[in-house]
């Protein structure tokens, strides 16, 4: 069986020896450019993880993981136009190194991409394969929509909160897995279960982010801490914290969040402060905690030898170590 | 057999009947209205000719062929927003009427759409149809691609052109009716022939639309003849015109070519003198009627019985009417 890190060096290797290069150059240049960066390859790394549950030699299902971090890219390429990002991993969008033209049209050629890769399956997979890749995209899709949604609204909820982070999120890791047990042979039950584990690792991993934006280290975390509180960005732990507010608290958080001049470091400490006041710091890690014991709960129950399930353990206890 | 209209119909009721209605709505709004519009409907209909070839009832088909004309229109919602149109088919496009961030998504989920409807077909047929349909779309890619970089270029060839117009335009066409014989299971033999006859027509198509905005009646073009001209837009007319020009015709071109500001209709003039002088209208014709000579011979080739074919000489009867 391999390790985390064997996966990703092998998917890394794929990866580079790919060929994209086709004519016209100017339509896959920025799909190259963007596959070369140094992201985690978690996607297709656990759809690997979840095919070597089953068989030792992974190169069957090389391919379509390949095609998973693909689209993963391409839902990437095109949420950066969204939201006008400038920056994605250290370097320039590709609409900021290019155009907005240039990124609508090489993301719509890296869908394609990305299909004609998972594609690569035994005939018999095929049918669920591609039903299971359109009903996880077309999440994707409505995880974005609601997130779009959500920057203009006052009155999101945490349940529409978390149904919105599970569709953007955690569908393409729970996908993730689902995919590479299903070609695998995997039963039904078993690549069911899957997907209900990375769904909650997905959730999991999404809170940890809004958690560790307030509560992190920075060099640890490796973002700046407070960039959530700066922009006001509806995460689970502001939604929590407005829901919880008593009165006073959430005429204080609204006078930070309406605010369009100010220190970042003075609203970060306030917002913080009223964070701590309310509890939300306690009630985030009990909500993390909880996602990542059901994750250990699904994991024990699926009926293969627990030793084979050593990497997926391994993955949960990164996460809790994540925390602290 | 069906005709023409009675397919038309039929897709339209299709289409009207379809529940894209789904949460979250806005983003589905978008598509439905696309969908909505009047198009002509020509691919799907083609499709279902196809496929009607082989079966009378052409019920097993419907499904996908919406995917096709649902594909269409994606197509049409990206390069409307990438060519900033303010209109199609008399209504604003979806990026002016809402904004550019739902036409992307909204986009990217019309595809996935698209995806989930094509891929109704036999199990025996899915592997096929999901190859060429990947390819038809990387194509179509690719063909705006160069669309978009001939805007910039003055040195496109007629070879380029009909490269770019082959793969933005008739692929689709092409693609609709292979799709269509092939889910009827024909032989391969015989939807790669529909394969080509949709290639040809349409280049003669496109060719006959670049002809048609210089010599076409307005009335039956349905367009302001000399459109193309006022903007320079790098169609067969202009590209053939500039390879075949002498050097004083070739200045006098270029000079209406760079003039910033001027009067259309005495710069459409213009043009079209030197169009004639050209010879550029017969080129244009005989260009066009070889395409549709081609269709003619292709579809003679075809192993099925003449009568069948009839609404396909139709279609290439009513192209050859087109330019008188």
């Amino acid at each position: 069986m391999y390790t985390f890190k064997e996966l990703r060096d092998i998917i890394q290797r794929e990866l580079d020896r790919a060929d994209y290069v086709e004519y016209p150059e100017q339509l896959f240049e920025p799909v190259r450019y963007l596959i070369a960066d140094s992201g985690k390859r978690l996607r297709p790394v656990i759809a690997l993880m979840s095919y070597n549950l089953f068989h030792e030699d992974i190169t069957p299902a090389l391919k379509s993981a390949i095609g998973i971090e693909i689209f993963h890219n391409y839902t990437l390429l095109h949420d950066d136009v969204m939201d006008d990002a400038p920056i994605r991993r250290g370097l320039p969008t590709v609409h900021q190194k290019w155009n907005k033209n240039v990124a609508i049209l090489s993301g719509d050629a890296a869908a394609i991409v990305a299909y004609q890769h998972i594609e690569h399956c035994e005939d018999k997979y095929l049918r669920k394969v591609i039903t299971f890749f359109n009903q996880m995209a077309m999440d994707i899709c409505k995880g974005q929509q609601l997130d779009m949604e959500f920057e203009t609204r006052n009155d999101v909820t945490v349940d529409e909160y978390i149904r919105m982070i599970y569709w953007k999120t955690s569908v393409l890791l729970a996908g993730s897995m689902r995919h590479g047990a299903l070609i695998a042979g995997a039963s039904e039950e078993i690549y069911n279960a899957l997907y209900d584990l990375g769904g909650s690792l997905g959730l999991a991993f999404q809170l940890q982010d809004d958690y560790l934006d307030v509560y992190g280290d920075e060099a640890t975390f490796g973002k700046q801490i407070g960039g959530d509180i700066t922009i006001n960005k509806k995460t689970f732990m502001l939604i929590k914290a407005l829901e919880l507010a008593d009165d006073e608290q959430r005429a204080e958080l609204q006078y930070w969040i309406s605010l369009k001049e100010f220190d970042k470091a003075e609203k970060i400490q306030a917002v913080t402060a009223l964070y701590n006041a309310i509890g939300i710091k306690e009630i985030a890690l009990t909500e993390i905690a909880n996602y990542l014991v059901q994750c250990k709960e699904i994991l024990r129950n699926i009926p293969i030898e627990e030793e084979r399930k050593s990497g997926f353990y391994e993955m949960i206890s990164l996460l809790e170590g994540r925390n602290t």
